[in-house]
C-alpha cells in the first residue's frame, strides 16, 4: 500500500460532510459511521488483516498472529456534530500509515510481541450521551444494561440500535479476557488545544486527561399561552434555565483552569407561543482536580436552585457520566518518550477512549498539531507535513513496543 | 345529528394525542390535521352540507346555498406543540352544535342569508412559524412567495409540504371575491385566560387581539471543544443568549401588562462536548398598544447587543411576523350583545383567525369559559355545561346575524 495518512484521510473527506453548513455529521453506529468503518475494514483486509467486530462493535485488525502482550493503537470514526475532519480518523489513519512504514522498512517482520490496529465505536457519545461507549463497554466502565437503556434523540435505544446494525444486545459488556491481551495501547489524535502551537512541535505525548462530568440540569415549570399569561403569573422554565446558563461563565472563571459548558439544550414542547413546561440543559464540566470539578458543579447547582426556586421553577440535577482525572501509564509514556525526545508532555481536557482503556491497561498517546487550536468545530486542522510526522512518530513507539 | 359539541369533541380525542406525554401534536398540513379535517368533513356531509376546501387549504362548508352577504362561524383544527384539547377544535365542533340548534327548531328554514361553516389551516403558526397562515393567505396579509418559502423543523417549504398535501401552491394567495362574500364572520374559542372565571360567566364577547410580533433572535459565536477551550478564549452564542433570555423576565415587567416569551430555541451543532456555533432564539411579545411592543423589544434588543458585545458573540433580530391590535366590529358586536346581555368584553392577548380577517370582513369572537386559565398546555380546560353554553350563544348570535 502506498497511501499515507494523507491521502487515506483524502478517501474519506466526502463521507458524512454535513448538508446544512461546513462540518461533518458522523453519529455513532449511523450508516455513515457504518461507510467508515467499512472503508477501514476494506483498507485493512486490502494490507492482509485479519479483522473481526467484537461483541461491543469495536473493530480490531490484526496486523500479526493474534496472541498476548499485543501492542494496539487505533481511534474512532465518529464525530460531534458539525465537527471537523481530524478528530478520530486521524488516529485509524495513522494506525494503517505506521503500519505501512513498519513493514516497508522491514522492522514489522523484527516484531516480538503481536500487533493490531482498532476502531472503537460512539467515542463522541454525540447520539447516545455516553462518550467513549465502547471502550466503557468492553471494560466494564459501563453496565451493559444501562448502556442499552440508553435513548438518541429521536428515542431510539442503543439496545434497537446496536441490533439494527448488526449487534446482539445481549453478547456486549465486559470482555476481561480480551483486555488482558492487551500489554499497550496508543492512541494517536488530533490535538484539541494550542500546547503544540506554543511548543513548536508537530508532536507531543499525553499526560493526562483531566477530570470530566456530564451532568443534566430540568428545569419544570407550568406550560401555557405565550400572549395570554401575565408575566408575573408564570413558571417559566426556560428564563429560569437560561439564566442559569448565562451565569456558568462568571462561576466557572471563579476556579483557576475549571471549564463548564452547555451546549445543548432541549424545550418541551418547544413552541414560539407557548411558554415551556420543561427544559433540559446538558452540562459539561472538567479539572485536572476532581475535586474542583465538584466544586464548579456545585456552584452552578446552588446558583441554579436559588434562581429557579425566585422564579416558581422546579429544578434537578442528574449525572450523566463521570470520569476522573487519569494519568497515562508512566512506564509506557518514558519508553515513547526515549523515542521522541523533542516531544512535550502535554494534558488534555478532552476525554479519549485511551482514557477509559488506562484504567485495565498500559496506555498512552500522542497529540499532533492543529494550527488552529479549535476543534468539534469545522475550523479543527492539522497540515500534512504535521500529519505525517504524527505518523512517523506513531511507527517509531510501536516499533519501539514491537521490540522491532 | 344529535351529537353535541362534548360528544363532538370526543369523536376526536384521540387523534393527534401526544405518546411523550400528556398534550395534543397536531401541527398543521400534518396527516394528523389532515384527519381532523377529515372528520369534520364527514360530520358535515352527514349533516348535507356542501364542503369544498380552497385554494389556500381553508376548509368551507355551506349549511345554505353559497351567496353574498354570508354569515361564516369556525375555528382551527390544528395544536402548539403539546397543546390542550379545545384550542380551536372547540370552535369548531360548537359551529356544527350550533347549526344543529338552528336547525332542530327551525332558524337555520327562516335565514335571510346565507350560513357557512370554515376550518384554518395551521392557525397556531407552530410548523412553519407565521400563525394563521390560511387567513393571511385568503386575505394578502402575507405574500403567497413568502409563504411558500417558509420551512418547517425539517427543512421542508410550505411550497413542498402543501403540494403533498394536495394543494396547488400556484393558485395560493389573495381571493378577495371570496372574502368580499362574507358579511359577518363569528370565532367561538376557548378562552386562553382568567377573565370568565372573574366575571362569574361562560360565555364572553372579544373586544380586541392585543398587538403581536415574532422575532428570530441570533447569537453567533466559535464552535469549540467544551473540555480544551479555556473560558476566556470562548465566543459562546449560547452561554450570550440564554443570559439574554434569563433577563427577559425583568426587561418585559418594566412594561404594564406586556407579555415577552422565549419557547423554542436551536443551537447549532447541539452537541454536549460542543461549545456551539450559534444560536437562535424565538422572541413574543405582546401588547395592546403597539408602541410599547416596540419598546419592549427595543429593550430586549438593545440588552443583547450590550451581553453579545461583551461575549465576543455576534448578534442580530429578525422580525418573523407582526399584528397590530385589533379591535372586533363595533356594529356585529353590539348585535351580539343584544343577544348575550350577560357577557363581558374581554381583550384577548392571543392571535385568532378573526383578527386577520377582520381587516377585511366585519368580524367578532366568543370567548368561552376555562376553569383553569391555563392555554396551550394539556392543563387547558372546558366543563361540559360551558361548552353546551357557549354553542347555545353561538346558535342565537348566528340567528340573530341569519334574521332567523
Amino acid at each position: 500500500m502506498s497511501a499515507d495518512v494523507v491521502s487515506l484521510l483524502g478517501q474519506i473527506r466526502e463521507v458524512g460532510r454535513d448538508p446544512r453548513g461546513p462540518g461533518y455529521q458522523r453519529p455513532g453506529f449511523s450508516p455513515i459511521e457504518r461507510e467508515l468503518r467499512e472503508w477501514f475494514e476494506a483498507e485493512a483486509a486490502a494490507r492482509g488483516l485479519d479483522v473481526e467486530v467484537d461483541a461491543n462493535g469495536i473493530t480490531w485488525a490484526w496486523a500479526t498472529q493474534p496472541g498476548p502482550n499485543a501492542v494496539v493503537t487505533g481511534s474512532h470514526l465518529d464525530s460531534v456534530p458539525g465537527g471537523g475532519q481530524f478528530d478520530g480518523p486521524l488516529g485509524v489513519a495513522s494506525a494503517l500509515d505506521a503500519l505501512d512504514r513498519l513493514r516497508a522498512d522491514g522492522r514489522l517482520e523484527r516484531a516480538a510481541r503481536p500487533l493490531a490496529l482498532a476502531v472503537f465505536p460512539e467515542e463522541e457519545g454525540s447520539r447516545f450521551g455516553v462518550a467513549c461507549l465502547g471502550s466503557r463497554l468492553i471494560s466494564g466502565a459501563i453496565a451493559p444494561e444501562r448502556a442499552l437503556g440508553l435513548a438518541d434523540a429521536e428515542g431510539d435505544t442503543f439496545a434497537e440500535v446496536a441490533a439494527a446494525y448488526g449487534l446482539d444486545p445481549h453478547r456486549m459488556g465486559p470482555d476481561p479476557e480480551r483486555l488482558a491481551g492487551i500489554g499497550s495501547f496508543i492512541e494517536l489524535h488530533v490535538e484539541q488545544g494550542v500546547g503544540l502551537i506554543e511548543t513548536g512541535q508537530p508532536v507531543a505525548l499525553g499526560a493526562s486527561i483531566i477530570g470530566h462530568g456530564r451532568w443534566r440540569l430540568r428545569f419544570t415549570g407550568q406550560g401555557n399561552h405565550a400572549g395570554t399569561t401575565p408575566m408575573a403569573h408564570r413558571a417559566d422554565p426556560v428564563a429560569a434555565g437560561s439564566a442559569v446558563i448565562g451565569e456558568i461563565p462568571r462561576l466557572a472563571a471563579g476556579f483557576d483552569r475549571a471549564v463548564a459548558t452547555v451546549g445543548r439544550t432541549s424545550i418541551h414542547p418547544g413552541g414560539t407561543n407557548v411558554i415551556a413546561s420543561a427544559m433540559d440543559c446538558w452540562l459539561d464540566i472538567r479539572h485536572a482536580d476532581d475535586a474542583v470539578v465538584a466544586q464548579v458543579l456545585q456552584a452552578i447547582v446552588d446558583r441554579a436552585r436559588d434562581i429557579a426556586g425566585a422564579a416558581g421553577v422546579g429544578f434537578g440535577a442528574s449525572r450523566e457520566s463521570y470520569s476522573p482525572t487519569t494519568v497515562f501509564d508512566a512506564e509506557l509514556t518514558d519508553r515513547m518518550a526515549a523515542q521522541l525526545p523533542q516531544a512535550p508532555r502535554l494534558p488534555t481536557g478532552a476525554g479519549h477512549d485511551a482514557g477509559i482503556l488506562a484504567a485495565h491497561v498500559p496506555s498512552a498517546m500522542l497529540f499532533v498539531r492543529n494550527p488552529t487550536g479549535v476543534s468539534h468545530a469545522p475550523e479543527e486542522a492539522c497540515e500534512d507535513a504535521d500529519a505525517r510526522a504524527g505518523a512517523a512518530a506513531l511507527a517509531d513507539v510501536l516499533a519501539a513496543e514491537l521490540g522491532a
